[in-house]
């Protein structure tokens, strides 16, 4: 892990009065010259104004500037909202004398409300001017929305006698249902590489780190994952070992800031890795995960740090895949509390509970279908904090 | 409505000490004569003891009696669980002289925990005893779990010279996402009526009210809807005028129970129906309406009287159903926030405040797809409450 960010790339995080604490709330990523770029959107029918906007962009393959901003998601926002998602890459694009075609926007916050584009266009040169090349962090704090922590990550990889870095922010933290809480991920490296082979990339790993925290994987209004390759280094992706080592280091990246995301849910106490094995298919494991994961009544019992572990088989069992339940064994970490559809006991449920009290642990479900498949998904509790937090979120 | 249960039907509810508190647990519906009888049951795959039981036994079309305790919902207790679940309708068949294949059981409860048919066998005799004709309070008191109301409505039709009744009890009260939480359903009444027939109307009435609020309708291990008929009354469903009144009666009864277990949800403090209109087809109008419904970020905003309206649209948005933005119109009661997919202003959000402060109100959205169908899901809102009783739930 470097502290710096990814050579080649500057970025800021200003106050522009959006957010009523003086935090940071308006990022920007800016390289020095156009960058191969991929995205990832939303596959909501509802799509936020700046995600309308990127999705024709990006087809160019190419992005100079990124803007985003939180508190206030420019979804729901008509003509209007289009409007001032394309004034603000304007206002950018003026006054860095690069092309607006070439400028990218997010956008997270409350749907529906009117856009403070003036506040956003009034923020923009001395956003412009806080550009630098130090650890990004101020960019980190500028996305978050319920997150409380910055989440960033940079690894440095080396293939020869040459480096390269990707280094990767991200923001989200409704955790529980996160299909509706806005996810941001943007990553930036300085390998060589063609948009095809970018999006080729960031689709296989946003499907084995974002897409399974967020469950339903890509379904807000304002989700997207972006990547960025400046080329400033001497390595290229068409070299197998880069490729190879990119991969590794892209899925270190995402992975890790996935699992950020899910540490930081909203008003979460614990993380904790649903993993499903002995399924007849990918699909069937990772539907029971997902459906474990999601489950409110589930997340409460891991909140309240209650073996409560007949809710875990009762999502399993309602996840539209088919089992025999003689056949089914259930573990906390290495404790097994059930073991071919039978109870295993007063000792069992001790440790259980006992496994529950730490911060991370894993909760193991073989089905017994005959099948060698297994898969993960990450989750977080269910607590009283979330409630609060999300009942009095706008306000 | 009548305060008396449906005639030829006695009930009974006693504490067995399955609850610490002292309140009924174990509750006992009897015939004195086999009654026509039919049954839905949850789709889980993960099914209770008791169910599969009276899966079997419904076949005949005949019951005599069903016992039901709280506490404990004999379920993932293997083939200990099945014998203690025959045990139970063994000792009550015993007692009262009957046939064991005509007595049903139901429990609601903890999944999973050892099922305690000491207690129960001990206390069949009290139980059996104190059969009555009154009102049904006891019995719909003991199985209730986190309820806390007893459900029970009773409603008496003319027709020609006769009457007849339908009484129905019911409980279920995690309503958030009650596809995990027991529901259960018995109805009583005295017309004359085939298995076959029961069935059907049974069924349908179950579409348009309990699947209305249990939203993932019959999934969770425990979950069914029992209707009984004796024939006490003069009047048979053959004739079709009594089978209209019956079928009206019913549906007023068990959407009655639908909607008291949405406003009993647990921690609940608002009823709220969630109606799509403008759809193209039922199915669409439903996927809507139970994507709303069970969203937890727009149940917490219900509980924070916070009209934060952006969270149903892109609720509705990943509901899996095509419909152009750009038509959809959003209404709480009568006030619209949302015209033809642009906000309406401060002053409709001001209104809808005010509506959001009732303790019960309409959410309706129009999807503007050309279509003439709407359908209803009833909610409730999601609050600290909820979490702090499925956190301690177990203990």
């Amino acid at each position: 892990m470097t502290e710096k960010f990814c050579p080649g790339f500057l970025t800021a995080g200003i106050h522009a009065g959006l957010k009523s604490d003086n935090k940071e709330d308006l990022g920007l990523i800016y390289s020095e010259i156009p960058v191969a770029c991929a995205g990832v959107f939303t596959k909501n029918l509802i799509k936020a104004a700046p995600l309308l906007i990127d999705m024709e962009r990006i087809k160019s393959g190419y992005c100079h500037a990124l803007i985003v901003n939180s508190k206030n998601a420019n979804c729901c926002t008509g003509e209007e909202g289009m409007a001032h998602a394309r004034a603000m890459t304007k206002s950018v694009a003026v006054r860095l004398g690069i092309d607006e075609e070439l400028v990218l926007a997010a956008s997270t916050g409350v749907i529906g409300e009117r856009f403070p584009i003036e506040k956003i266009d009034a923020a923009i040169p001395e956003l412009v001017k806080s550009l630098n090349d130090s650890d990004g962090k101020a960019f980190a704090r500028a996305i978050m929305t319920t997150d409380t922590i910055p989440k960033i990550v940079s690894v440095r990889r080396k293939v020869g006698d040459s480096f390269f870095t990707i280094s990767g922010v991200a923001k989200g933290s409704g955790m529980i249902h996160p299909d509706m809480a806005t996810m941001l991920c943007f990553i930036c490296t300085d390998i060589k590489a063609t948009p095809r082979k970018l999006y080729d990339i960031l689709t296989v790993a946003s499907d084995k780190s974002l897409n399974r925290v967020t469950i339903d994987g890509d379904t807000s209004t304002n989700d997207m994952a972006l990547l960025f390759a400046n080329s400033v280094s001497k390595l290229s992706i068409e070299d197998s070992s880069v490729e190879k080592a990119f991969e590794e280091g892209i899925e270190e990246v995402m992975i890790t800031l996935a699992k950020m995301i899910a540490r930081d849910g909203e008003g979460a106490t614990k993380l904790v890795e649903v993993r499903v094995t002995g399924a007849a298919t990918k699909e069937d494991a990772l539907k029971i995960a997902n459906t474990i994961a999601c489950s409110p009544l589930v997340k409460t019992a891991i909140f309240g740090e209650d073996a409560n572990w007949g809710r875990i088989i009762a999502a399993a069992g309602r996840a539209g895949v088919l089992f025999d339940p003689a056949n089914v064994s259930l573990f906390f970490d290495n404790a097994m509390i059930m073991e071919n559809g039978r109870p295993r006991g007063a000792e069992a449920v001790k440790k259980t509970d006992e496994i529950m009290k730490k911060e991370e642990f894993l909760i193991r479900l073989d089905i017994g279908a005959g099948g060698e498949y297994e898969e993960s998904v990450y989750t977080c509790d269910f607590s009283i904090e979330y409630v609060k937090i999300n009942a009095e979120y706008r306000t």
